[in-house]
């Protein structure tokens, strides 16, 4: 999935000061309140898995699978349902843990799924899943087991909702929402497939903002949301709107944050080639910026080099250049501003406890910081 | 999935005729009466979904994977489930079709892999939905598109469970069946995989044994019978014990056939090529056979032609002249004749309704049919 880069990026101590909790602390403090019983959630979904395996052998796939899932990450879904349940909640606690993990499963089968597709090799600061699975396999069957080991994982999303404990409607809300959200994701990721070789240039923008609303935004941001206040027995209604009206923006943000460090960040703060992004011809709004600014032969020139299937350094560095020189990068930073402050305006309308919404500025204000030096 | 090839097919009016009613009428009598029932809810799902697209190009997504889903075929899985939950009901009817359609959703979502991962052409009398996808797509694309249409499917799944109306335990323990199943189903795929090119000639059988039980006969015969008593109400135990005895012989018999009609089966009745399992050297009870009746420089020149990526018309001859002449294709007919023996004796074990019983019989007799002239 898009909208991945989160590394070594803290919320600033500004901008969201006015909340009155500081966001810095109340991010902080959710991480340490959620992150360990997320992680202690998946860690007991694959002791569950290994404890019954379907084949013996099965044993050591949920072992590399596992590995692959609780690499480093800061988790950013399931804690967000996680925190969106506490700022909704009215009743007693109860363990929402479950869904966060179910939601957490489904993005590493989406991740395991897109390096397939792009052919990438890195993720999560280790090796992409079949890679691994290449090394123990025949010669070209890293994929194959790798894409089933997709399946393995949806396979436990649905043994956690076999095993949720919590009210029959709550329990067909979330599931709901999951379908929703997985059905909005998987056609962002078609519509990104199918328009990852540059098309029309009139269209160009309005498809990168629709992936990115698609595949970032609603994915990210808003479903995790709303998924926890599902959970916490809210509605479907104004609030909901609400919460979309926040995360959206927010989103889309996170996404050309990250589209700008894949094409001007440093591999040592994102964790990936920097070039990874330009390299693989993706459809961002970087990209569909810069052809929309250039001109005659340096717009065919720019597209040409974009439609390269095997780009040289020197390929890179050029549509590096233009996409700086025809403004799409100054462009794509005052949106991003722009999207960062609707988003801080809108969070102020949410009905939700002000820890949470500190929270929330808190991630604004990890979103609001993009580390490029150019 | 294995075990597919049942086109032209039909009950023999031999064999079960001791139960009563005729299998023969009762297998008709159960299609004709859930059949369209199934049918009509895989179109349900695709017109709410085409209803409510999560992008208007979408529409034109799900009328592809429409078209792809509802292709001629028996719905054997869905078909089993119904007929289960009717022979072990005892209050009112309920409507079990959507728990069908999940099942036939996951079914086509794991046929969608299953032709990417083996790179067939044919599917269903049809395209294989890559190919269809890859006339849409830039090169290459056509695989990363089908791919991610199965994550579409599976999101149907979680739909269907989301609008369900059952009781919640019901709800729960069909999908915790549905989980095992995946689990299952995809364990099996990954061992077939690993083991799709030929290696220990001693553990080869074993392992055939293992895949097919775990990628047929689990998952095409005793988990949808089990899923549908589950639905009629029967709580685990002894009878889905007795359901696993009589299901598991039953499908392991059905591979055998299939594989036996993949090498010596002619393209018309069975829609795909007939040497199709030998150009992948699927490692099937056949191939097995033969690696551990044929000694010395005879298995040696075998194992080198089943190991051949690119095999030619005159390999597949010489592998198909082996495993007759090992006497690996006898084996396989006598061990698939003992399980259809066992299935029978204990298809009459099992606490089911008889014209439930009487269907199953007619399923018997259409798996004890191989239609090949040798």
């Amino acid at each position: 999935m898009r909208g991945e880069v989160m590394s070594q990026c803290r919320p600033s101590r500004g901008g969201s000061r006015r909340i009155g909790i500081s966001p810095h602390n109340a991010f902080d403090a959710f991480s340490r309140r959620y992150g360990p019983r997320i992680d202690a959630g998946i860690h007991a979904f694959f002791e569950r898995a290994r404890s019954h395996p379907p084949f013996p052998e099965a044993v050591d796939w949920y072992a590399i699978l596992e590995e692959y899932c609780t690499r480093g990450g800061k988790r950013l879904r399931p804690l967000i349902l996680c925190v969106s349940y506490h700022g909704y909640r009215r009743g007693r606690e109860r363990d929402v843990a479950p869904f966060a993990v179910a939601l957490e499963l489904m993005h590493s089968m989406f991740l395991i799924q897109d390096d397939i597709i792009d052919r990438a090799a890195l993720r999560r600061g280790g090796e992409a899943l079949h890679l691994t699975w290449g090394k123990r396999a025949d010669a070209g069957k890293g994929e194959a087991v790798a894409l089933t080991m997709g399946d393995i994982l949806m396979s436990g999303i649905l043994d956690i909702l076999a095993r949720s404990r919590v009210d029959y409607p709550s329990q067909q809300r979330f599931t709901a929402l999951l379908s929703s959200t997985m059905a909005m994701t998987a056609s962002g990721q078609v519509l990104d497939i199918l328009h990852s070789s540059i098309g029309d240039v009139g269209d160009a923008e309005k498809i990168a903002l629709q992936i990115a609303t698609m595949k970032t935004a609603h994915y990210t941001m808003s479903s995790p949301m709303i998924m926890g206040r599902a959970l916490a027995g809210g509605a479907a209604g104004s609030e909901d709107d609400r919460i979309r009206s926040f995360a959206v923006p927010l989103g889309v943000a996170f996404q050309i944050r990250d589209d700008i460090l894949g094409v001007f960040g440093r591999e040592e703060t994102t964790g990936k080639p920097a070039d990874s992004d330009l390299a693989e011809g993706k459809l961002t709004l970087l990209v569909s910026g810069a052809m929309q600014r250039l001109l005659g032969s340096d717009r065919a020139r720019f597209m040409k080099i974009i439609s390269r299937p095997n780009k040289t350094p020197r390929d890179i560095h050029e549509a590096r250049r233009m996409i700086r020189e025809s403004g799409s990068l100054d462009a794509a930073r005052d949106r991003h501003r722009m999207l960062i402050e609707d988003s801080r305006r809108r969070l102020r309308a949410l009905r939700i406890a002000e820890d949470s919404r500190a929270f929330f500025a808190g991630l604004i204000d990890m979103i609001e910081s993009i580390p490029i030096s150019i």
